[in-house]
């Protein structure tokens, strides 16, 4: 067969409504389209059925028109927020879907490492650039983030949120921020337990959770950095490392 | 002495900067302003020390003067949001001090049950209205919580939120939400053990909390209510009962 064959969407998982657990959006009802595949490794990665290759046979090539009729179903054709994310959702061709939703009045927000910029970022409701931290052991070139910015043509409303696990991540953060002065900032105690892919219930050690979050609480009061907010993923706390909610 | 003295504030405590713990502000450095005296005795409520009259001789009267240095004093000069919270904050003489905040580049949120409108309002950078549910034991006045809507003149960000323990709740949140359909709504789940006043770190039923919290999840996601926020009281998840936290 020849002709061009409309590109496919790489699916991990689509789940919802819930709410969402993090982030500006934290407790807004929600339906998530998890991609698969990721440019990055990150070493404390909550979400690597849906980032390492090894469970790749897990992911769907779905049409945009299977995506949709997913989404749609699950919400009952009720338009709500749908969270774009991964792995890195930058990957995917994920324009058709986002047109397709908007004309019925659904709104997406994306969230991604600012590594891919795409030109259908400008698209989006909401756009969540999470560079990461050293304790992920990846390294940020800004250039790429600021790529994803322009790409974003100032339309969506854009925040930057940084997962701290320590000192050095939090000097990160600062370092971000001050880049970005024109970005609302959230701050995210880090998960020190996320869930081997092989179990969907792992147990997590939700004090040591809570205790990074009172940590980065004072650390930023301590520096009277009054615009951060500091929020940790609420649906860790609601039901642990339980995969789907 | 003749002439006419200043009105003076009744504190109940100022204490922070630490994150607001709920509704749309949440996680976001702020000092709390709490007043003591309130209009209503909520069956559950969590602020009986800044509310029951017994607990009167630990409130102080101050002028808008010495409050505002005392925010100065705890933000270290550097402007932040002050919580205007109780008891109920509109029974208090409070726009001098807010005229005097911003002055300085502070912004001010006001959290009350709309049973008393005053004209400051309208000067709030955020109006919390939140009215009390069936649990409560109070009645409300929706034409008092009209007046409130109407004192703000709709230049504050104003938003609804509601607690909900029950099912009887649960149908007085979706009523309000009917009535102010222009509001965005935040729910939030009831604490069923609140602090009694004699005690700050008294324990908490957190595992309660948070189911009454996953509960209320599936309902508005059962109920197709996409509007709708949910959000815990993230200060009793990481800190309990404690008092100025």
């Amino acid at each position: 067969m020849t002709g061009s064959r409309p590109a496919e969407i790489r699916v991990s998982e689509i789940f919802g409504p819930t709410i969402q657990g993090e982030g500006a959006l934290i407790g807004l009802p929600t339906v998530f389209v998890r991609t698969g595949g990721c440019d990055y490794r990150c070493s404390w990665c909550d979400s690597l059925h849906a980032v390492d290759s090894r469970y790749r046979d897990e992911w769907r090539p779905m049409s945009t028109e299977e995506v949709w009729q997913k989404v749609t179903s699950l919400s009952g054709g009720r338009p709500l927020m749908v969270s774009l994310s991964g792995g890195n959702p930058a990957i995917q061709p994920l324009g058709d879907l986002i047109a397709c939703g908007h004309a019925q009045g659904y709104r997406f927000a994306l969230e991604t490492q600012g590594s891919v910029a795409r030109d259908w970022f400008a698209d989006l409701d909401v756009l969540v650039l999470s560079p990461k931290p050293p304790s992920s052991g990846m390294e940020t070139d800004w250039d790429a983030l600021g790529d994803c910015l322009q790409a974003s043509a100032g339309k969506p409303q854009t925040i930057l949120k940084i997962v701290v696990f320590d000192e050095a991540d939090y000097s990160y953060a600062r370092h971000a921020a001050a880049r970005y002065p024109q970005l609302p900032v959230y701050l995210q105690p880090g998960n020190h337990t996320p869930p081997p892919p092989e179990e969907h219930d792992a147990p997590i050690d939700i004090e040591g959770v809570t205790e990074r979050m009172r940590w980065l609480v004072e650390r930023i009061t301590e520096d009277r950095w009054f615009e951060a907010r500091v929020l940790p993923q609420l649906h860790v706390l609601l039901w642990g490392n339980k995969r789907g909610v």
